[in-house]
């Protein structure tokens, strides 16, 4: 794997500071729960499975310090409210704090064994509810790269070769465990060989699009072309994109998908030109608790990540902005939600 | 007016440098044909009726300097292929040379009575070429703000009170000799005493919409939000935008559009959601010599405009990039065309 978007070392966890990135690569630790609150606040760490990732080991920092672990999965939740993986990472760490509470620790031994791959990073006698955290933390991000592998081989039989791909935001290995959900696709369809080139939308305001995904292309040489997002439909007209696909924070049972803002009006556009769309995710990115879209909370953001691009002023500060981070594209104008579980179709149906 | 585009002092010509604003409000000399070409080559001057008036006051500067006329028009020509105006501006100022050679000055005197507001900008008993074609630059420059103010009247009976509308890129006071197209309309219905909002697309690469339509707005206190290109699809999901209207830099007898790139995108998000999507052009932005849209060249500009904001790299200097400046918007997609001679409709059929 190029890029590793965590690492454990000395059993510390460490994750690329996004908001460096392309200009250097550095990694910060998450060395207890409210750095891991403030890595994903400010997106140090962002992306839907990425942040849940990040709050697993949140939680387990937190016992470590034997904070109250229900206060500390509040307080993460809090810091994103629209991807679902975050409250899903949350929920699993509490009910494996409770079980263990209930049951003693030695059934949840057994729980660092598939994980045979990663052996150094986990407590292979885990003596404390820390231990035990720590080792789900590390099962979440092992079974996310896995998940994401699965869901590239599903994915990439949609992939013929020579296509043209739009994508959104970044959906790869920087916003998951590893390897990546739109990205991931990408990444098999190449690796078995398919002569595929990227459109990247740069993905304003956070400009995830051009900073991250641009930079992930390039350091596996997948050939990639920067666009601003007005360009997209322009790209359409002319007939130079063959297929969108897109990542997503949280899909609901009638196949709604809330994801990067901009993804709707790249769907609408896929839509009047004809041209396949695509949702990668994790099963798990479906939040069987919500029938359609219009429950989903849509975060709102500071003014200033559309006023001024890094040190660069656009508008007076005192100019009015709306800046929604996520909106929401119907089932209707998605043409197949690529899960690990298998590629899915309208109706959706989930539960 | 309270946005003054060009200014003329002691007969000297000068303009707001647009690519200082919001940051501060400074103005240039256009002292010869060079410095024309170079202001509009690096959008120190943009818009398509701003760019003509900058191109007829580099003619007449040419004049002065006793240049090649024909050469001199060539040049201006060369610095931007896509607005009409340009081309339209020198050829006018190139007539009125030819005329002048061929039947002496004193038939072109009159040509400056009808510019009695700005009677202190004009040569009163023109003595030589460089006065007649100064005298014709001003007339083209007074001509723009009287047509921008017809349309505005057109164009304001399509607004409602209470509308909220989308706009991209600027197509206002600045773009103009005053007034402006598409903000010309919004401000004549403002000063009409109707109650609007505007929406302001930042319009990426180069953030006319952010930069300057904004600031155009807050100097009348015409209510406006910046929002990023994509989320005007998201707005239009929730019921928030009524309408939408843009300039053009050149139209063709079928009724399609240039206009800045992402136009296209926001009249098929326009059109999905059945959102009214006005055009606003001077009649002589229709090339009544292109059947339609495919003909007109589109200018491709640098990569370093999608690269970098102001001094920010957003990706790595070598990355690909696509940086087309303009799109063209399909006549079917254009609810109407305002002009100063009234208000057209599909099937257009310009001649």
């Amino acid at each position: 794997m190029t890029i590793e978007t965590f690492k454990i070392k000395d059993q510390r966890i460490f994750t690329i500071d996004q908001t460096r990135i392309p200009e250097s690569l550095e990694y910060i630790e998450l060395d207890n729960v409210q750095t891991a609150y403030q890595a994903i606040k400010t997106m140090i760490v962002r992306g839907a499975p990425a942040i849940g990732i990040a709050a697993a080991f949140g939680m387990a920092l937190a016992a470590k310090e034997d904070r109250d672990l229900k206060a500390a999965g509040d307080t993460l939740k809090s810091s994103r409210p629209t991807a679902v993986n975050l409250a899903w990472a949350v929920e699993r760490m509490l009910r494996v704090a409770d079980e263990q509470m209930e049951d003693g620790r030695g059934k949840r031994e057994e729980a660092s064994t598939p994980l045979t791959d990663r052996e150094d990073a986990v407590f292979h006698l885990p003596s404390s509810i820390f231990h035990l955290l720590w080792n789900e933390a590390v099962a979440i991000w092992q079974e996310d790269i896995a998940m994401n592998k699965a869901m590239g081989e599903h994915g990439s039989a949609l992939i013929k070769d020579g296509m043209n791909i739009l994508t959104h935001c970044n959906a790869g290995a920087l916003a998951t465990g590893g390897h990546g959900t739109a990205l991931g696709i990408i990444r098999s369809a190449w690796d078995h060989g398919k002569k595929i080139h990227v459109y990247s939308d740069e993905t304003r305001p956070r400009l995830q699009g051009g900073r991250l995904t641009v930079w992930e292309l390039q350091e596996e040489n997948i050939p990639v072309t920067m666009i601003t997002d007005n360009m997209a439909g322009y790209l359409m007209q002319q007939g130079k994109i063959d297929c969108v696909i897109v990542g997503a924070d949280r899909i609901t049972q009638n196949g709604d998908v809330a994801n990067k803002i901009g993804t709707y009006s790249v769907a609408v556009l896929a839509k009047h030109h004809a041209i396949p769309f695509y949702v990668a995710a994790p099963y798990s990115t479906i939040d069987s608790a919500l029938e359609s879209g219009a429950q989903i909370p849509i975060e709102q953001r500071e003014k200033e990540e559309v006023l001024q691009v890094g040190d660069s002023p656009i508008a007076r500060p005192e100019t009015a902005v709306y800046n929604p981070a996520f909106d929401v594209t119907p089932a209707n104008l998605v043409s197949a939600i690529v899960t690990d579980q298998g590629v899915f179709r309208f109706p959706y149906g989930f539960q």
